[in-house]
């Protein structure tokens, strides 16, 4: 069985910023989903933010079985709506993964529902990235550290609600901490924050991020039937009680009578 | 030190429904806000749907070290701004309350990141809830199990995240299961969800479901100050960095520029 | 990849009590590993509380990719020496599936560190599973809820810790609940524990029973290279450290001694 | 109401090792105790391996809210029979803490369930210790962030359970990090894992490290009643069953039995 990624892209700075186009001149969702595409049992295309409704329709999602999400300058030109989209795709089995900046973008802070803060600093250090639980499928092939040279710091707290597992534990040489790998559960959407990837450094073209990005791929898929009804409420009739039951008391509703929402 | 707690009704079916009124003369919020006043160290007022900002201004929030809120056929109602504004105030460390319907409120929905959704029926049947977490402070006081005669029946699956801690667990006459007292974190505050009082039943007059809502006021109840910035994500400079770093590398950010958000 | 089962029975009441010989002619055990044999991708053998160290050799666990236990009369029989091994077996990476009576059984308790206790009546009464995490791969192909005619009840509260996820909860006909399928990691190994069983009932000839079980070893299946070192604790020399530092203060340990235990 | 505190001591190297002796004039349980008693509403006393059952009877677990550990250089000489009673005392309600090298503590290890093994180097180097869950009443009047400017290194991974919480994650020079202070449940009893307190550097001295632990103190205390048994599994009768039932099919049981252990 083939994994279908879609990987969205904010695409802004890769048109902007001459550093980062320099850097990735395919841009930072093409290169992700190229190393993507070089891992067997896996199939990635790419979708940006400038695409119409940010490349996020119904089909779309449909047909992804786990979607990566990268964004920094322009969480707010992100639509409501698809936002609501992508979090019911998550419920209804979409695996999801949020790299770096995209601790602020729409879709994680309405997935986390915290305010997904923490500090930072743009230096160009050093981080150290520990494997906290080892033999984790998301750490397959990963030493129990590895380092990035140049990154941006993130420190915390992290606003996050506390994770099902933490994965990963990042050091800073300027004195920070961060948990860099989290995994939750969404409904039926698996979702995995990575913290590394800020766009002026090589990052995503770093063989064991790339590496973890594809353990995360595999980790997030949910090969169930998506549900085609993660928000519905339904109503169970008293003569279909599994158990025989008669009403007793007052009622709201009347019956066939959706619930109130 | 007083628990100073919000009460919050949606105060509909008080005022259109017979049945609701004569069970509950004073409301229902107003009848959980009485008993809550009869504990030792708790005061409690109200706040209604009808209220100016529907009660929620953020000098009342800043006043409120817990919030219960009650909700049910008016849910859509309730705005936008309001829902933020009890999120933010969750986050600073209010604690929060979840009371059966309440499951679809606009708050809850926003801290869980889920849908919410269960299965109902309406037929005033028994529920048995039991205790899964011995001698959690949520259950102070209470037996192993105590019984409601007639409650809506809420059944699994309960689309919230999985909890903290599950510390009720119902059994429903008719053959459902519902995981009926559970516990979240959300940034500084504590969050508890409990299940029964269908607005035609007289759950809230209920002593034991007296009992659990004060023992969970005082378990939700922060005593920490509440925190100015729970969505602030401070730079750090280089030249205040606790370990000494050169700063390297290209940088998106100018001195003193805030992050994107 | 074909997931090697073992599946531990211990192998009492089948041999000394005519109604569970009756019902499993080819033993509770066998009766498991055959219905997993049929399923594509495991192999399983058997292995029982009377063979040499109980059949849990260290070469037999090093061979076993999910070990299934079910234990009931005899649990004290089981050696200390073997349970130690099995739990470092799951440290290890180790897949393991405790049932029913098994929440006895020395390795649970040794895994969980808590009581593992519940409320129990054997009545023959009526179960019913339901599915409280949708799209679960435990619960793949399973229904939102199944019933089995006649079980032992087992109530809460169900001394454990608080799991990673709660996949199944049951009602039972004589009016208590039972949070019947848990997860858990405990070092490399990821645990679950599934509640129906008990030896006087056909339990483990229902499809749905063995469905759940063989989705149960392919989640608890971790691929990755068992870990030979999973109680190592090393020594990091200041001479190895990652950051140039200069080793300051008094020293307990001389160089290249191992730690106290 | 005051809460009983026992702290303690392997007090093994106090009386050996001249340079702690030096540091700790008062032994590291009394320095830890005195500060203690410091403390509005805490009364601290001490019992160490020395004693007669390690100090640890069944009197003295029953008159102590909360119990601090500490050891090293003799995990071993702790009898099995106290670690089983001290590991009850915790599923009955009793809190317990245990600080730095008790990771290897025969309680701590019986508690989680796993090695609770981590990486280590003594050499003296900052540590520095960042709250990852702000106005958690573990981190109560903790800054941000705090130094020890000497301490032994404890590295990822920490072969613990998933912790219900994490409070602080540590930063280490040489380039380590190490989640320093995380929370779970067991039965009834809160437990609590801080990591600093290398006995060659006055670290039970800094004002900080005394706060988290009197702040660790008010957490673990559970006001409730201890649980008379904490491993009890009751039978619950079909004449007394909550709903009526008629018993069905063979049982293995005799009214009145015992079930297995």
């Amino acid at each position: 069985m083939t994994i279908r990624v879609t990987v969205w892209g904010e695409n802004v700075h890769e048109q902007k910023n001459r550093v980062v186009a320099e850097i990735y001149p395919k841009t930072m969702h093409g290169t992700i989903a190229e190393a993507l595409n070089r891992q067997d049992g896996i199939t990635a295309t790419t979708a940006t933010l400038q695409d119409p409704e940010h490349g996020m329709t119904a089909e779309r999602l449909a047909e992804t079985d786990v979607l990566i999400w990268w964004g920094h300058a322009a969480h707010g030109d992100v639509s409501d709506a698809v936002t609501e989209r992508v979090a019911e795709a998550v419920w209804s089995g979409m695996g999801m993964i949020f790299l770096h900046s995209a601790h602020f973008a729409k879709p994680f802070k309405r997935l986390m529902g915290t305010p997904c803060n923490l500090s930072w600093r743009e230096a160009g250090e050093r981080e150290r990235i520990w494997v906290t639980s080892r033999q984790h499928p998301i750490a397959r092939g990963i030493p129990d550290h590895f380092e990035l040279e140049n990154e941006e710091m993130y420190g915390e707290p992290f606003g996050v609600p506390e994770p099902m597992e933490t994965v990963f534990v990042s050091w800073f040489q300027g004195g920070e901490v961060f948990r860099s790998g989290l995994t939750w559960r969404r409904g039926a959407g698996n979702v995995f924050y990575f913290r590394p990837g800020h766009e002026t450094y090589p990052t995503y073209h770093q063989p064991l991020v790339q590496q973890v990005i594809a353990n995360a791929v595999r980790w997030a898929h949910n090969p169930e039937a998506r549900l085609v009804d993660p928000t519905d409420a339904p109503n169970r009739p008293v003569a279909q009680a599994l158990e025989p039951i008669v009403e007793r008391g007052p009622r709201l509703h009347h019956d066939g009578e959706a619930g109130y929402r």
